[in-house]
């Protein structure tokens, strides 16, 4: 039977932050969810846009020429090839458009990279 | 200066029901808004999935076979050439994500196909 993804209601499978998991896709692109908390690395996708969708809390994304600040129901594009470092103060809930295979870390290896993560 | 986008904020800018305007891109996808009301066409996109997204109300996505009911924070990925035809009792605002150049009602021409949607 088909029925609709509520995103919120898969976070209760997620413990780790920084670590994206697999919620469906639209053609070869995934929609993921990500729990994420304190700072990741700086790093870009050469080949791909990133659509980042706050679900619940707050967050930032660093560019090296300013800040954009996004609460819950904001979204951003990420343009391909531009560096960035999301940041949260407290716990945020955020949801994820990008072409499946696309590293959370880009082209910068880091202990919070996540090649393959895994489906919901 | 970069800023996120509000798609709710978005909405003071349209008018008329089941007619999507454009508020970002995503490599070559289209982010869509649109207020829906009342019953929408059969109708199937044959090259691409889509993406519906609801932000505020609740809508069904009626299917040959069965439905799909949404609420706010919902969402759902229509399979390329699979009959759809959404419909929605009371006003519901939609985000809709999929190739740039897709047509609201696939390859049924109706009275509510819209080919070029603008940007806000």
């Amino acid at each position: 039977m088909k029925k609709a993804i509520n995103p919120l209601e898969k976070f209760s499978n997620i413990s780790e932050y920084w670590s994206p998991v697999i919620l469906g896709k639209l053609n070869d692109y995934h929609l993921k969810i990500a729990k994420i908390k304190g700072e990741f690395v700086w790093h870009d996708h050469k080949e791909t846009d990133e659509l980042f969708l706050v679900l619940e809390g707050n967050m930032k994304i660093l560019f090296r020429d300013g800040d954009v600040e996004l609460k819950a129901g904001e979204l951003f594009v990420v343009p391909a090839g531009v560096e960035h470092k999301p940041v949260a103060e407290n716990e945020c809930k955020i949801l994820l458009i990008e072409p499946a295979g696309t590293v959370n870390t880009g082209n910068t290896k880091s202990g919070l990279t996540r090649e393959n993560p895994a489906w919901v």
